[in-house]
C-alpha cells in the first residue's frame, strides 16, 4: 500500500553524472540491485550520515573516504539486499574490498570510492557477487541513468522516488536532481534511506556541506513511519561544476539563496515521497504545530502525535480521535502547557478548543476531513511565533504484516 | 489474546476495607462498570497520578480532595466506559456531582470521595446513570468484594488483575491487597491504568506517600504496551490501620521495610499483570538491562527497545532479529556507546557481541529462544554497575484492529 499515484517524474541528467544500474543477484536473481555513480573529476561531496551508534559498516568507510582530502569521491556503490551492518570487523573489510573492486574497475584510487548499503541487517555481504557485478555497472553508466538507479537501490519500497528542479541565477541555468528509497525504519536523524543528489554548479565543499544539512533538517528529519533510526542512512549531495560558474563560496549571495531553494525542494519532495510509501501507509500526515515557544517544542508535539500508535491505529481507521491527539499533545513534555489554549483542526476543521471538543464540532465534520489520504493535523499551541511540520503515515496491519515477516 | 493463564489468585479482605460493585449500563447494559470503595474512618490514603497535562477531570478533582486534609478520604467511586477526560470545565462539574451523588448517599463530605473514570476519551459523563446506580453499589458494598472489583474496573482488559500479599512484624500478622485494570496506553509515568491497594497497617501518610511512589517507580512506570501515556491514571495505596499497630512513622524501621517490600511485590505483579494482558499481546518480554553507567541510561536502553515498533514485531513474529536490537541500542541515546562492549542475550542465549551476531550462535538456538510466550532479552553494556528492567509485549495484527476499531 502507498498513498497517492507517485508515478516517477521525469528526472533531467546533470552533466557530469553518469549512473550505471546492475543484477547482481544479491538477495534475488534478475533484480536491479547494484548502483554505480560516477562523478567528473574535480566535483565536491557534501554527506549527512545516521547518527546511530551503531551504525554500519559502509557508513564508516564512506566517512573515511569522504573525509580523505586527497582522493575526491569519484565514484559511489550502492547495493541493496544487504546492509552489511553488525558485521563488525568482517563488515568494515568487506565495505573495503567493494572499493577495491570498483577502483579496479574504473582506474581510480580506493579512497575515491564511496559505499553504501542498505537491506537486511546482520549478514555476511556477498563480496563476490557484488565484485563480478561492477564491470556491467560501470559498462551501463550514462548520464540518463536516474531512473533506473532510482528503482536500483529500492528494498521494501513499492515505487521510486526521485525529482528534478531547475532554476537560473545571473543568465545561467542550473539542475538538481534527486533520488531516494526507504519505507520502513524512517525517523528523524536519518534512517534507513538513502538519497542521492546532484547539481551542475560549481560548489565550495563547505558551502555544500551547510545546504545540504540545513536542507536534511528541514525534511528528512522532520519524517517519521515508525520511530526506528536505520544504521545505515546516507544522503549525499554532489556539486559537478560542470556549469563552468564561479565556484560558489558565498551564504549571502543570490546563487546560495536559489541553490539551497532548490536543494531544499528536492529533498521535502524525497521525504515525502518516503513517507508516502511508508510501510503499510494507507495515509500521507502533515502534522503542523504552530504558537510554540520554540521550533523545538513545535517539532516535540509533532512527533510525540506522529510516534503516538493511537493516533496512528486511528488514523488507519479514518477515526477523527481527538482525545487521543490531545493526550498526546499533553504528554510531549512542555513546560507549564495551558492546555485551556490548545486549539486541534483536521485540515480547516476546528475539532478541539479548552481542553474538550469544540463547540462547533460535529462528528460528521470529522469523518468527512479524515476521509482523504492526505490530512493536515494542525495544533496551535497559542504561547510563541514558532512553527513547525513534520510528515507521518498511519498504522495498519500491512505494516505488521511486512515487519513481521521481512525476514522469513 | 493475552499471555499465561492469569486466573485471579484469591484475593485476600484487608480489614477496614468494603468494596461494592454495580451495573450502571454507563456504555453497555449489564456490564459492571462502577465500584465503589469504602474506607473506615482514621484510614490515610497516598495517590500517584498521570503526568499528562492534559489530565482527566477526575484526576483533577481526586488531586483536590486527596489534598483537603479536613476532609479523608472515605470512598473512592470508579466507573468504566467514560473517561471524563477532554471534557473540559463540564466534566469537572460532572466529576463533582458523582462525588456528591455518593456524598449523599452515605452521609460523608463530598471532599471525601475520590472520583476515578477510564473509557472513551471526549464524550460527556453520564452523571445521571452513575449517580441512580450508586445506592446499589453501596449496598454491595463488603470486604470480600475485591473479586468482583477487580472485574468491575475493567475496560479493554480481557481478565481481571489482583493479588494479595501477606507478611508479619512483631508477631503481627499484615496484609496488602490489590487490583488494577489497564490494557493498552500503558506506559512510564502511568497511563490508561488504575490500580487500587489497601493495608491494614497503621501507616502515616507521607510514610505511605513515599512507600507507594517508590513502588510505582519500580513497577508501573517500567511498564510499556505502546509507549502512549494515558490522561486518568491513578494509583492509589490505602492505609486502614486496622491492624492497630502503632502508626508506622519511621522509614529505618522492620515494618517499614517489611510493607514496602509487599507493596512492591504487589505492583509488580500487578504490573506486569497489566502487560501480560496488553492489547494484541503474545508475548510477554523482560528487557533486562546490566553494566550501565547510570540506571537511567539502563531505562533509556530498555525502553528504546520496548518501543521499537520494529522489534514488537519481530517479537511477534518470534524472529531473532538481533539486528532491530542493535539497532534500537545504538539509537538510545548513550553518551559514547562503544558498541564493541555490548553483548545481547535471547534467555541464556549470546545472540550478538562485538557489534554483530554472536560467533557461537546460531539461528536454531535463536528460533528456540524466542518461541515460548516469556522472553527475557538482556543487554549487557559493560560500562558500570547499574542496572534496570522493563517489561514490554510484541506488536500483532490484533493491537491494530483493536485501536482502530475501539471507537467504532
Amino acid at each position: 500500500m502507498a498513498v497517492g499515484a507517485g508515478k516517477l517524474p521525469p528526472l533531467q541528467p546533470v552533466p557530469g553524472v553518469r549512473l550505471g544500474t546492475a543484477c547482481a543477484g544479491i538477495k534475488k536473481p534478475g533484480r536491479k540491485d547494484l548502483v554505480l555513480m560516477e562523478l567528473a573529476p574535480g566535483s565536491n561531496c557534501a554527506g549527512v550520515f545516521t547518527r546511530n551508534a551503531f551504525c554500519a559498516a559502509p557508513v564508516t568507510v564512506a566517512r573515511e573516504h569522504l573525509a580523505a582530502c586527497e582522493h575526491a569521491p569519484r565514484y559511489l556503490l550502492i547495493n541493496t539486499g544487504n546492509a552489511n551492518a553488525g558485521t563488525g570487523e568482517q563488515g568494515l573489510r568487506d565495505a573495503r574490498s567493494c572499493c577495491d573492486a570498483v577502483a579496479s574497475a574504473t582506474g581510480v584510487a580506493a579512497e575515491a570510492v564511496l559505499p553504501f548499503s542498505t537491506g537486511v541487517i546482520g549478514e555476511p555481504l556477498p563480496v563476490a557477487v557484488i565484485a563480478e557485478a561492477i564491470p556491467a555497472a560501470a559498462a551501463a553508466l550514462d548520464s540518463s541513468g536516474w531512473a533506473a538507479a532510482a528503482e536500483g537501490i529500492l528494498t521494501t519500497d513499492t515505487r521510486p522516488k526521485g525529482v528534478s528542479v531547475s532554476f537560473e541565477d545571473a543568465g545561467r541555468r542550473y539542475v538538481v536532481t534527486g533520488i531516494a528509497k526507504g519505507a520502513g525504519m524512517i525517523r528523524p536523524n536519518m534512517a534507513t534511506m538513502l538519497a542521492y543528489l546532484a547539481t551542475d554548479a560549481a560548489v565550495e565543499t563547505a558551502v555544500l556541506q551547510r545546504i545540504l544539512s540545513d536542507a536534511a533538517d528541514m525534511s528528512f528529519n522532520r519524517i517519521t513511519v515508525d520511530g526506528d533510526t536505520s544504521t545505515n542512512d546516507a544522503c549525499v549531495l554532489i556539486a559537478t561544476g560542470a556549469a563552468n560558474n564561479e565556484p560558489l563560496s558565498n551564504p549571502q549571495s543570490a546563487l546560495y539563496a536559489a541553490l539551497a531553494d532548490a536543494v531544499q525542494e528536492v529533498c521535502v519532495t524525497l521525504a515525502q515521497g518516503l513517507v508516502r510509501d511508508g510501510e503499510g501507509a494507507s495515509k500521507f500526515v502533515t502534522i503542523a504545530v504552530d504558537g510554540g515557544r520554540t521550533e523545538q517544542e513545535c517539532l516535540d508535539v509533532g512527533f510525540t502525535i506522529a510516534h503516538s500508535p493511537l493516533v496512528k491505529t486511528a488514523l488507519f481507521a479514518s477515526d477523527p480521535n481527538w482525545g487521543r491527539l490531545l493526550a498526546a499533545i499533553g504528554r510531549a513534555g512542555l513546560d507549564e502547557l495551558d492546555v485551556n489554549q490548545v486549539s486541534v483542526f483536521l485540515n480547516d476543521v476546528l475539532i478541539a478548543e479548552q481542553g474538550c471538543r469544540a463547540a462547533t464540532y460535529t462528528e460528521e465534520q470529522g469523518v468527512a476531513a479524515m476521509s482523504p489520504e492526505e490530512i493536515v493535523i494542525r495544533v496551535a499551541l497559542h504561547r510563541g511565533d514558532a512553527s513547525a511540520s513534520v510528515w507521518t503515515t498511519d498504522f495498519s496491519y500491512d505494516y505488521v504484516r511486512i515487519n513481521a515477516e521481512y525476514r522469513t
